[in-house]
């Protein structure tokens, strides 16, 4: 069950740029900075009403991540939506026929995530997240 | 000020489809479908915790949501920040040389709303919306 949207996240060159800009002109500033090395990337996470936006910086050449600055540039890169059971809704979207990025939850920063293919969902790519 | 995401919008080609994809997939139905004239799309409006996903379909051929497709493919398309007061913000980011999109609030599904360029934000193309 879809809980609600964890947070979206954006890709950016340059994390502190990044939250650099969109403090100065909204004010927003990120609650922590972390390293997410299974994701290779540095992330900054700022809180935003009920959800969160969260920068991306890749750290790691050959990740997702730095390839999709190489070839679309910086921009939104993804939804995280809230589930209850990660494991469950992954059972449940293979069934279904969608395209997995993960077959399994693996730890990340909002959780225990997994990552649903852009070519089952409209071009939007979908992280799921089962809170700690 | 910032006081939450109102909505993460999608451009799809086809809404129906895209509204039936995520409603097999996640279970999330739109509350409301709507013409938008003015923006040049029709658009499904899903609430999700507090805040919406909203897809939009162009049905003006000449408008950015269909050059968008033309150009970037479906995906995430704009993220919409609410607001006290679009017209202040406007003015408050115009001083600071942020490029605006629209230099006057305008009537939007959201409420008052205005686009700031993405060229100022890192990629990311973001609605403002003063809720009615």
């Amino acid at each position: 069950m879809i809980k609600g949207i964890d947070h979206v996240a954006i890709a950016v060159k340059n994390l502190d740029e990044a939250v650099n800009t969109f403090e100065n002109l909204f004010g927003l500033r990120p609650s922590r900075i972390e390293d997410i090395p299974d994701q290779g990337v540095r992330a900054a996470v700022i809180h935003i009403g009920d959800t969160e936006l969260e920068f991306i910086e890749p750290v790691n050449p050959n990740g997702g991540v730095a390839r999709f600055l190489e070839t679309k540039g910086e921009g939104i890169h993804h939804i995280c939506l809230e589930v209850d059971d990660t494991d469950e809704e992954l059972k449940r979207l293979d069934a279904k026929g969608a395209k997995l990025i993960d077959r399994q939850a693996r730890k990340g920063l909002a959780g225990k995530v997994a990552f649903i293919h852009p070519k089952s969902l409209h071009g939007v790519l979908i992280e799921l997240a089962q809170k700690a």
